[in-house]
C-alpha cells in the first residue's frame, strides 16, 4: 500500500469551451477542478484526459498505468469510440476503478457495464439538495456527516434505470419534490464503480469541499486491488472421474 | 393472467447440422425440443426462431410477441447481428424475460445485459454433475427436490465472471472437482433474466424432465409483468422552488 | 392458486382505547380499517388478532392457517410475549409472509428477523410524504403510479437501521427536507418480509386506497410458498469416500 | 490506520477438556491455535475468550477494547448467555467485526445477526473439501490462489439457512457429492461480518497456513471503521412546513 494511487480523470470538456458561464465556473475545466484537489492529496498521482485528445487520452498505455478513472461527460457521449469503451471496460473488468459523475450516468462506458439505459427524470430548476448517508461506516463517506446539502443543483428523480447496487451510500431530496439514489456502488469484473450524482456544469458543486471529499474517498476504495483479465480457460478434472456408460 | 405466456425459442441450430452426433442427440434441434416440451404447457403459447432465418427471427414484431425469450448459442455468437442483439436488450429492459441457457453465458446478449464477461473454467470429461436446489421455495425450484442429478455435463467451474446474483438458485458439484452457479436470477430494466446451466449439446440434458421443468418454471417466473421503455424525462418541480440567490 | 390468501391482521390496538383522536380516526381500530379493506378481495380469507387476546391471538393453531401476517404495533412492543415472537419467527422462516407497518419497525419481530435495531429519524410535524415508486414492474406496485402522495405523515428520516433490503420498493421525499427506504423487501428462511412505512394513528393513511392497494399487493407477493422448518440433518456421502490417511 | 487492530478471539473450549483427539489435535485450545498465529502479524493486538471465564470473557471492558472478535462455538452453544450475546450484537451493530467459524453457524449470536437458523446439512466422514475462491480481488482472500484444498473437513452441505450474502466468498465441494456457501459476508449495523466453514475440531484445518490467511485477512477486512449506537431520534423539519388542514 506504500505505491500512490494513479487517477486519470476524464472530461468531455465540451461546455467549457462553448458556454461563458461554465467557463466561468470551471476556469481550469472540470477535470481541472477535480484534478486540482486530488493532486493536494499526498497518496495519490493524478492525470487528466479529454475527449479531443487522440484516442480521448486513454490509450492502452495511459489506461494500464491508471488504477481509478473518473469519468464526466454530457452532450458529447456519442462522439466516444466505441472501441475507447471496450477498452476501458476491459480494464474495469481486470480490476481498474472507475467513478462516474452526474451526467455521465448516460455515457457509453456507464451503460455498458451496467447494462441498462441509466434514464431517470431530470430538471434544471436551481434546486435545493440534500445527499442523506446511509453509510456512515462506509470509507466513500469518511468525514462526511449525516447529510450534505447543496443550495442548488439540477434535480435528478427516479426511477433511476440501473441495476440494483451492491451498497446505496447516499439517497438525495430535492426541495422540488423528488428523490434520487445519488451514491451507488457496483462491483463489475473485479472492478469497483462509484456513481455520484452531483456536478452540473452551471453549479459549483464540483468545488464544494464535501463533494470532492466523496470523490476522493471513493477513488480510495475503488482503487485497483488486483488485475486480472478473465478468460474461459479449459481444465482437466481434479479427480478421477467414473467411465461414462451412455 | 388469464392470457398465455407468449415464448420464443431461439437456437443458433449449427452444431444440428454439422455434427452427426448432435443431430442423433436432438434430432429436432435444441429449439426443437425445449420448444416441444414448453409447448405442452396449457399456458404457455411457443414459437420457435433461429440464426439463419432473417434478423435471426428475431424481428420487431416477434419480439412484440414474445414475453419470454429462451436463448442457446455456442459456436455461432460471433455472427449473432449487434442490431438485433440491441434490440432484444431494448425489449429485455423494458420488461421481457430472459432465459440464458449453457454456453449462452458468452452470448452477446447475455453480455450486454451482465456488463461482464461470462467466462469461466470449463471440461468436457463426462463429468457427473449434481444440481443443488438453494431455494426450494422460488417458483423456478417449483417441483424439484433437494438436488438434480445429471449422469453427465460439460464442466463449467468458478470463478464465473458475473455480477453478484439477486438470487442464486442452484450451485453445482461436479465429478471432477469443481463447483458452479448454475442457476442465477437478475433483473436489469423491468426484465428478469435467469442463467441455467445445464444443456451441452452431445449430452441428453434437454431431454430430461427436471431441467424441463426447471426451464418452464423459470419462463413462468420472468414472464413479462409491464412494457415501459425508460427514457429520460425533463420534469417540472412539484413543489415551489426558493429563489436562488448566488 | 385456487385457494385464498388466509391473512392475519394483528394489531397491538392501544390507541385505539385510550386516545380519543385515534379512535375517531380508526373507529374499528387500525386492524378493523385493514382487514376491512383486504375483506373485500375475492382471493383473500381475513382474520384479526390483537394483544390483549390470549397469545396476543397468534396461536400455533392461527399461525398454521396463516399464509401472510400482517404487523402493526407501536408503544406496546415491550409487552408481546417472547414465545409468541420466537413462534412468529419460527413459521416467517417455513414460509410464511410478514408484512410490517409503519412503527413496526421497533416491534420485537421485525428485529429479530433483521438483526438490526431497527432505529431511524422521526418527527410528528404533519408534513406532506411522497413515496417514489422505484419498481413499476414489481407486483407490490400493481396498479401504482409513479408516486403516492400523502398530505400528512409522520416523517421516517435515513439513516434506517436495516440489512441492505432485497430489493427497495418505494423511497419517500418529505416536505421537511429528510428521505426515507419506506417500502423494502427481504427474503428469510422461506418467508417474505415487506416493511412499508405509512401507517400513523392519528393520520388517514390506512384509509388511503393506495396503501391499501400496496398492502394487498404486499400480501399477495409475501404469500406463503412452502412450509418447511429448517433443521440441521446429517447425511451419508452420495459419493465414496477415499480412505482417510492422516 | 496507525493503531493496530484489536482482536478477541473466542472459543467455547469444552471439546478440548473432555475429548482426548481434540486436545491432541489442539494442545493450545483453538482458540490459542487461531490467536497464536494472529499475534504473529504485527498490526494485530490479539486476546482471547473462553466460556468459563466470567461473563464468558467478554465483558463489557473487553468488547470496548475489541475491533474483532472471532468465535467457535460447538456444543455449549446453550450456555451462552443471552445478556452477553445481547452485549455481543448491540457491539457488532455499532461497528465491531465478527468472524464466525464453522459450528459458530448455529451460535446464539450468528442467529441473532441473521433471523435465520442457521441450519444445513452435514456429515462426518473424513471428506476432502475444495474451496472455490470466487473473489480472487476481495481483501479476505488476499494471497489465496483458485482453491483451497483440505485433505478432510466434516461437510457441510446446502441447504445453508442464511440470509443471501451481500458477497459470496468461497463456495465449497466436498468429496462426498455435496456443496456449500462456505465464505459468505454481510454487513448488519456498522459491523461488518464473516462466516467461514472450516475448522472442525478433530481436524487440523486451523493448523492450515491458508485457513488461518483467511481469517486472518477478514479480521483486517472486518475491523471495526466507527463506533455508533443506532438509535431513534426526535428531530425537526429542516424546511418549513404547509400548514395542515385537515
Amino acid at each position: 500500500m506504500a505505491d500512490k494511487i494513479r487517477v486519470t480523470v476524464w472530461n468531455e470538456n465540451v461546455h467549457e469551451k462553448t458556454h461563458e458561464e461554465v467557463r466561468k465556473m470551471y476556469p481550469l475545466g472540470i477535470h481541472g477542478a477535480i484534478a486540482q484537489y486530488l493532486a493536494k492529496q499526498p497518496d495519490l498521482e493524478v492525470r487528466t484526459a479529454t475527449l479531443d485528445e487522440p484516442e480521448h487520452g486513454l490509450t492502452e498505455s495511459v489506461l494500464v498505468e491508471t488504477d481509478v478513472l473518473t469519468w464526466w461527460g454530457h452532450i458529447a457521449h456519442g462522439k466516444v469510440d466505441d472501441k475507447v469503451v471496450a477498452r476501458v471496460q476491459k480494464r474495469v473488468l481486470a480490476g481498474m476503478g472507475l467513478i462516474v459523475l452526474h451526467s455521465g450516468h448516460l455515457s457509453k462506458i456507464f451503460r455498458a457495464l451496467m447494462g441498462t439505459t441509466g434514464s431517470l427524470k431530470w430538471g434544471a430548476a436551481d434546486e435545493k439538495e440534500r445527499l442523506w448517508n446511509l453509510e456512515p461506516g462506509h470509507p466513500i463517506t469518511a468525514g462526511i456527516g449525516a447529510c450534505i446539502e447543496l443550495p442548488y443543483e439540477e434535480m435528478y428523480g427516479e426511477r433511476f434505470d440501473i441495476p440494483t447496487p451492491d451498497k446505496l451510500i447516499f439517497v438525495s431530496w430535492f426541495e422540488g419534490g423528488a428523490v434520487f439514489r445519488s451514491g451507488c456502488c457496483w462491483e463489475r469484473g473485479h472492478g469497483r464503480i462509484f456513481y455520484f450524482q452531483p456536478g452540473h456544469e452551471t453549479y459549483p458543486s464540483l468545488h464544494n469541499p464535501e463533494i470532492l471529499r466523496v470523490i476522493t474517498n471513493a477513488v480510495r476504495w475503488a482503487r485497483q486491488r488486483i488485475c486480472i483479465e478473465s478468460t474461459c480457460v479449459e481444465v482437466k478434472p481434479l479427480e478421477k472421474i467414473s467411465a461414462k456408460q451412455m
